[in-house]
């Protein structure tokens, strides 16, 4: 028996970009990205020697974000991933795989007189788009060919419904205390994300993003509800319905709770108008949906998360 | 030389009472807060004794919110906590003063085939909108007159200016290493509280609140600033130029620094594109901005926030 | 009726200075240090006119706290914060008055072998030792004479009585639900901070720091409490009793409820043992304790919170 | 092609139970424990029909959490998690896996006048135990066998060496500007989670995490760093070499930097002395460390993290 090292990956996580671009005249754009990077590679004498030779710093990586964010721009947080994960897979010899996840945070334009300013802008909401790509060095190095994986989605999107979901026939043990309903708050902070397959196509990364958020936001708010699982099924395929280059969709949401403040002692009614939104405990319900036919995901969903917890 | 009881006040902080307006068949409306009292009065006996027969248990300030969100409404904050404060003062007996902090978080109906829906909200910003009512009761308790004061505000209004900003001619001491610019990002996450004065009138209150945001936005907006201290007086100026109403407003903005990235190192040129936003240490601005005949604020500003720090 | 700049400051917040000693050999000492700088004085025109001239720079601020961690050292929290807020005070000449707050995170030493180790170090609690000194110039500048106020204390200290604790006799309404009770949980997350008199004495801020932190730990275990305001009294109390050097002592105290799991439905009894802790909304307690014959406290509690609600 | 429910899972998330032992007279003990359960199985109808036959509320096993630390107690976390784990696969027929993950926080007795208090208590470190168990129902349902993975752990556990610690001889490629260094400070928060093997013995889950935290310790003090790689495989390594219970160890330790500040505009020399705490970016190098004859994990490291990203 031996001890050896596992899998193993090293990077800068949150490197904040902001990128502005200076149009004509005084009309401004802004990115403003959160961006991380991982490498995997041939980096076991870095942690069995202490030898340093095959490491590029997280401090070079750091640099390349801001320096790939002029040389090559930043446009749709897909594509300035894939260059920054190109780059690390294809320019770094001792790099086999890299990993960049960004998310982007909204704003939009000031509105003055009734007119958007040209260079002043406020946070949208908490909201996140996010994307992870994952970019493979096949042979060789330097020219060599590559493989990406694409994995798009958003957190953070709050949504609630304050009728149309129900909760009943559930499975009673002895622990259930619960009441059925026919009528109640369905609220949660979303988070979704999607792979694109091989042979999807697409018109853009943005136009697919708004698509497949448009789909979601609509199927929450037009199915009528009988447990947070079926709206999450519903929600991917309506998804996957919608756009075949899409092919699978993963969606975590936890169940924010509000429970109907009990005003009876007071001699009062309360027909479903008052609420206590709680903050914890909350259910936590995950699915994934996908096309019988999806190629392999390959390392698409491989995070740092995966050693945190 | 005698200990004695100092300043002392307690009450239920960050109740979360969600209320739901049921329209006209399927067409809800919802207020969504959070919900703080302060009670300040004849407690000594509680801190020197242990004597809670003067205490209201904060359960019960609880169970109030939750009970008069039904009995009286939620409808514009300012007048929710109004009812609260009153009724502490104005019903319980040792109660001299009551303090009642709202925040409000917004929601936008989700729009569904270009059609907001009648029940399906989004959270919009992070922005938070904010009151802070204090009603003294004056004499007898039940029925007896009282006074009161209204500060209202927003909190995590995060702007951005991407250019029209400039700091230079400031004073250089021995430590002072930093560069003039005549053109940088200018970023803040403003919190602004403005007391309404006695005299002023006003058509609503969230008539009072989207116009006093809307000239806080466009001020910053539309002012070539030469500091944030500059800028932040000349918001708080035209506020109190637009509305009479207003007798104060008390500005605090973190100056959320965007670096330049250095990108010189790698033969690149960066006029004012690619950008380090940097957590800490942040600058931080505060002034108030006032009517120089506005009547003396009283326990306007008397908070929680006093006895942390 | 005019518009007027009114109360102002502006500063560096959230410094994070590491402060290394290396002593004979590897062994070293480290003070971990959260600063934030705040100045008041003659700012009016950069308010009204975007006039720099009297304006030192934020950066330069931050820039001192280095420097003077290098010139002067960090020793006792307390000791830092003088020198950097008489250095403001007493060397740039617009500066009427500066406030210092540091927290400090305490580290302790990693133990090997039962021997603490010469250079490496654990975070030890949550728990922050603070400080806010505010100093005064009073004449001429250069050299001229000062006044100073020191606030020490804690934050994030957090408690817990699984038994002595009640909590009866209380004010009832007609929106009161709440049982009476004989044994309860009490816990909270305390900040105190105390003001030091002009008379007192004492050895050093590190003792005195020391010794009331322990008395209000004592007071807090060994009291069986009627209430939380009653606890928070007992604990100012004692801490004005052991020492003289302490004018005034602000408590606040969130009540982290523990609430009693209802396991009945299960047919299983709970005599406190089982216990749900909420997060919100929580009871909130706060009282100042202080000497009948002390000082105006001046400036000594005029903090950022102030501008922020 | 057609579009399928693909990997799912639910459960309650963040139940917070907290344990109070009433042992002879006022010797009190308590365990205080964050609890969130998943449940794998025959949940496929309630996705795609809306169909909650099979699907047990989460706050059935809100429930269970608060019934079982009185059924069964709470003892060593692993246990408890075991105790709901098998519960749920063994228990309720449609579950086919659960995993139950439990956070404990520690408190520590206050001292009073040298002695520990019988039941107050003060909250240790932010440092925070862990443990994530899977048990797989294998047949029949009721009574029948199961198969149990037990993951223990830790994090937030942040450490720092002053000096013992360099970076050099790494790869340079064009963007890399960051200067080599013989000593700096290394300082990390640490995530580690461990799976205990099969075939392994030790007398208690307590006294294997005591001795785990203990070696990771130790080994990150001792050892003269080359690279935060280097550090984390050598506290993997040394914990497999003093446990043969350990399978494998996963650390996950975000590289939290300490710039040297540049006193020198300031005529000041600066050799490790003063050090900015920097937020963001940070380096983040994560590994496993394993025996090259483990068993297959299985479902052990499987968590809700999957679904998040």
């Amino acid at each position: 028996m031996a001890i050896e090292l596992g899998p193993n990956q090293y990077g800068k996580a949150e490197t904040r970009v902001v990128r502005v671009y200076r149009g004509d005249g005084e009309r401004h754009e802004i990115r403003d990205l959160n961006v991380s990077t991982l490498l995997r590679g041939d980096f076991g004498d870095a942690h069995t020697h202490g030898d340093q030779a095959k490491v590029l710093p997280t401090d070079s990586q750091k640099n390349t974000c801001f320096a790939l964010a002029k040389e090559k721009g930043v446009g749709e947080i897909e594509d300035y991933a894939l260059d920054l994960a190109r780059h690390f897979a294809g320019e770094i010899a001792p790099v086999r795989s890299a990993r960049v996840e960004v998310e982007e945070y909204r704003w939009e334009r000031v509105s003055v007189a009734g007119q958007p300013h040209p260079h002043t802008f406020k946070r949208t909401s908490d909201e996140v788009r996010t994307t992870a790509v994952t970019v493979l060095g096949i042979t060789g190095r330097k020219g060599g060919a590559s493989m990406a994986w694409v994995v798009s989605g958003l957190k953070d999107l709050v949504v609630l419904k304050s009728t149309g979901s129900e909760f009943s026939g559930f499975l009673k043990d002895r622990y259930t205390t619960l009441a059925e309903t026919s009528d109640r708050i369905l609220a949660t902070s979303l988070t979704a994300r999607w792979r694109y397959g091989w042979g999807g196509r697409h018109k853009s990364w943005d136009e697919a993003y708004d698509q497949v958020r448009q789909v979601l936001l609509e199927r929450f708010a037009t199915l009528h509800s009988l447990a947070l699982q079926q709206t999450l099924f519903e929600m991917g395929r309506a998804v996957l319905e919608a756009r075949d280059d899409v092919a699978e969709i993963r969606l975590s949401a936890p169940n924010k709770h509000h429970f109907l403040a009990d005003l009876s002692p007071f001699g009062l009614d309360n027909p479903g108008e008052v609420f206590h939104a709680a903050d914890r405990p909350y259910g936590l319900i995950q699915c994934a949906v996908q096309r019988d036919d999806a190629e392999d995901p390959g390392p698409a969903w491989d995070s740092a998360a995966a050693f945190e917890g």
